[in-house]
């Protein structure tokens, strides 16, 4: 994408705003570039954001996250949300990562849900900063339900609590899968916990260990996350499952809770995009201290790199 | 950790020169922070670091990493190597993250051994930046082979070649784990991959469509990556690992490889520094920008926050 004219933009936000397929997803690549007329953009849909629901998605690859999802979207859809799809897990069948198997069928669990996968970005990793600013695309497109789908293990599925309302985690009856989880202290971000496959030998037991290790600290004081058992395969459970989540989010709303996680939202999404901008600088910051051969002369431990990076610190 | 002084940097310098165990903790402690004093401390050792041979050790929890590891030790030891280990994983027992279960046995195994386990640091996550000073630290104290053990899905594995010189993969011959890794993205990365616990049902099967994965795109044409078999939990396998391992790093270092890809890991340290610098200021550049009440006014839908990120980035 190059010159980004403001006529573009003004097109753009009237496309998102009407819910053209063709302009949202367009408008989610300005979005998540770091094309300067991205924040023009999401400047002239702001007043159109912020009141979808978002629901979080978390778990280990093959556990069947994606699976979960499409069976959530039929039912999403019957209590009259408007439901679209981020997926930032690059394992993820939506994301077009599928290369051997799992490919997702076009039919009507599909139909006007706008499914779109996003690149987990930076050379550093972690979730894709491009989630809030593409939730509040489908939300000026009229979407009033995000899935976010994430993959990883420990801060990727921490992150998933500043952009999501709801965090499911999806877990499989493996052995050591819970204790695993909880020595990568993943196991406290959720909201609602699935045990996935549970026609697999381990599955009561794995819920029985789960609620011990939730329990732990004893009994939690405010909403108690619940584990439901499901097959996703079958759509087993999943009925429950959207209960559940329907649940949190009132319970939430009953509560204070509500307005504290999505102030800590805002506040992610914002540090996100400031650091975001911070990051670009990094590399010419690199350059412009070390030149190529000054960089191999540090190889060669013939140039100290860590004066001239005080020096720097120092200065800026 | 406050004041710190250019006598406490000396003292810590000439502790580490001299090997000394608690010299060492107290100097990766200090450059994992953000303390100023790191950069002193680091170029204070720059001259006697950058010569050890740095295996990473990466894949799924619950792959077998640790065992893999502790299986290591005794038989690089026996290679003449002064052995570290860095564990990222927070699921690895090196980590002190054990729970329940996988306690390593303090023995001769590990005996002479320098264990460390660092937080994988930012709240976006990634591989820990801490990794390339401590091991810097470890070389000034005589360390010649650091052991890096990273777990994580996608980003993570693959930032683990920016800091190693040999990547290997452990993978488990479970359904789909070939197929996942693929998806991730993540196949490519390794120097060796091991197939561990081995006498499980499908191991064989799983090197074979492993090898045909690898082998997609036709032979390769410099190093081919050997798949190995092994039990870690009785030791089987591992001299054939070692072997491995030992033979990679002659290979790279009989070609222009192992210059190219430690200048890579020069810039992405070089990188990483500065960017963690910067990522200090994200922070502080969110606060002076929104006050606690705006943020909470653009929750509220009525401030417009993106006008005020143009601005800012405008002006730098």
């Amino acid at each position: 994408m190059t010159a980004v004219t403001t006529e573009f933009v003004d097109e753009l936000a009237r496309g998102v705003r009407l819910g053209e397929v063709r302009a949202i997803a367009r408008a989610i690549t300005l979005v998540e570039s770091r094309e300067p007329a991205r924040l023009e953009l999401l400047a002239r849909l702001y007043a159109h954001t912020g009141k979808a629901f978002k629901v979080g998605l978390t778990g280990a690859p093959g556990a069947g996250k994606s699976t979960l999802t499409y069976q959530l979207l039929p039912r999403l859809k019957a209590r009259g949300y408007r439901v679209g799809v981020l997926a930032v897990d690059p394992t993820s069948p939506f994301s077009g990562g599928a290369i051997l198997g799992d490919r997702i069928r076009f039919d009507e669990a599909l139909e006007g849900v706008y499914i779109r996968s996003l690149a987990s970005r930076g050379s550093i990793g972690g979730l894709s900063r491009g989630v809030p600013p593409a939730v509040r695309v489908l939300e000026a497109a009229g979407y009033d339900l995000v899935v976010i789908e994430t993959v990883g293990a420990g801060q990727l599925q921490v992150d998933v609590r500043f952009v999501a309302d709801t965090v499911v985690l999806t877990l499989v009856p493996e052995a050591g899968d819970v204790v695993q989880a909880m020595k990568a202290g993943i196991i406290e971000i959720a909201d609602v916990y699935v045990v996935n496959k549970a026609d697999r030998e381990g599955a009561t037991r794995m819920r029985l260990d789960l609620r011990n290790a939730l329990e732990l600290g004893g009994k939690p004081k405010g909403w108690n996350p619940p584990i439901v058992l499901t097959e996703a395969l079958y759509g087993k459970g999943v009925d429950e499952l959207v209960e559940f989540i329907e649940e949190h989010k009132q319970y939430q709303q009953q509560t204070g809770a509500w307005r504290t996680r999505r102030l800590q939202q805002v506040e992610w999404e914002l540090q996100s995009m400031v650091h975001d901008a911070l990051e670009q600088q990094a590399h010419s910051v690199v350059q412009s201290l070390f030149s190529e051969s000054a960089r191999a002369r540090v190889l060669d431990g013939v140039e100290n790199p860590y004066p001239a990076l005080q020096a720097w610190l120092a200065g800026e």
